[in-house]
């Protein structure tokens, strides 16, 4: 089948259905806007199967995604959206570029959740904006907006939720919507290690990309600790 | 009287009464983060004055501000605030550092007004910051931050009026807020062409401080029509 689009981490491709699409999970992984790029060994496989529990649960908490069904070990079948070219990024404790944004400590918990949105152009590095230059890049109508930063509580709230319950701390993570054919928003993209930090509630250790971006080795050790946990919860 | 204050353009001294300030307007003129640095002849004793003719037309349009008098070339008597440390920036058309940002030409109008918000402070850069990001450092209140977007609207619509009479575009400016003894939010700062962009209205030839920040000449004339602008308009 025709490849739609090729990613840094996944691949795009039709399938028969016109309004479908299979993702497929890649091994390689790139870090400050593709400066850094490596591959972690199995992390396509991970992820997806990472992704695939994260999704069905969120599905279980109502939260309306792209995803349809999981193929094997490195493809998903999903529902054909156009991605809104929009990072949005949830932090419930600062850390990474937050942390040097604001002159604050990692760690520190901010007395409201932050919501951050970023423009996705890789030209000008992905830069952080916010709701009036969404609406004036015509990136999205503030009603669309509003149902955004609305899906966005609810899955970090069910996220936190998922994750206390395998002793993990949700520090940040970046998720993406599409909108379908009939114009519905829904959660699209990966959520999994490259995507989120996760820190274990006990020992705080990093189970995220950072291992990768900061060099903290043992890199796919946390990716497949993550996925361990994960799936020792869905089987209970 | 004792200096309680001393930014690039102006200084602040505390005067007889306990809740008033008197501020000085100087002629020292900085950009980029005070990588650029001059003096603009009679900057200070321009400024002065069209900053007054624009508070005395606000205040005739019901905003709360600080100030409550002229005292003469360089001094204004106002009330004594303690400033929010946010740049409020109102871009009615797309130029200077917002154009490079978002990747668009200056001189488009967006959709909808942008509203930005920079968190002063200097170690930092002056950083752009989201709502969310303000309340987390504490700057602001939820509430408080609604107050000043509803002032900040306000005071774009007046101040687009007040300009196109003296055939003035208001391309954007930035203006600070400040907290007086009670808590009541009142506008502060200067309003000139150090803290926004005007552009003649038939010509569309810049008279603000992008003709000393592009090196563009002719800077002190530029400040000088916009006074003798506003002051014709006064006198008529």
């Amino acid at each position: 089948m025709k490849m739609l689009y090729e990613g840094k981490a996944k691949q795009v491709f039709e399938t028969e259905k016109e309004d479908e699409i299979c993702i497929h999970y890649k091994d390689d992984a790139t870090a400050f806007n593709g400066l850094k790029k490596d591959s972690i060994q199995n992390k396509g496989i991970m992820n997806n199967k990472i992704t695939t529990l994260i999704y069905e649960y969120l599905i279980s908490k109502n939260i309306p995604t792209h995803y349809i069904e999981t193929l094997n070990e490195r493809d998903q079948r999903c529902v054909k959206v156009d991605i809104i070219p929009l990072e949005v990024i949830v932090r419930n404790i600062i850390a990474g570029s937050c942390a040097k944004h604001l002159g604050l400590e990692e760690g520190i918990k901010p007395e409201e959740v932050i919501i951050e949105i970023c423009y996705k152009k890789d030209e000008l590095g992905d830069p952080m904006i916010n709701d009036s230059h969404a609406i004036a890049l015509k990136l999205v109508t503030r009603k669309e907006l509003d149902i955004i930063y609305s899906l966005t509580k609810k899955i970090n709230v069910a996220l936190i939720e998922l994750f206390n319950e395998i002793s993990i701390d949700l520090i940040d993570f970046k998720i993406e919507f599409g909108k379908d054919k009939n114009g519905t928003i829904l959660l699209a993209d990966e959520i999994s290690p490259d995507t989120c930090r996760l820190w274990d509630s006990k020992t705080q250790e990093k189970l995220d990309k950072d291992r990768f971006r900061r060099d903290l080795g043992r890199v796919e050790e946390a990716y497949l600790e993550i996925l361990q946990r994960l799936d020792k919860r869905e089987r209970n």
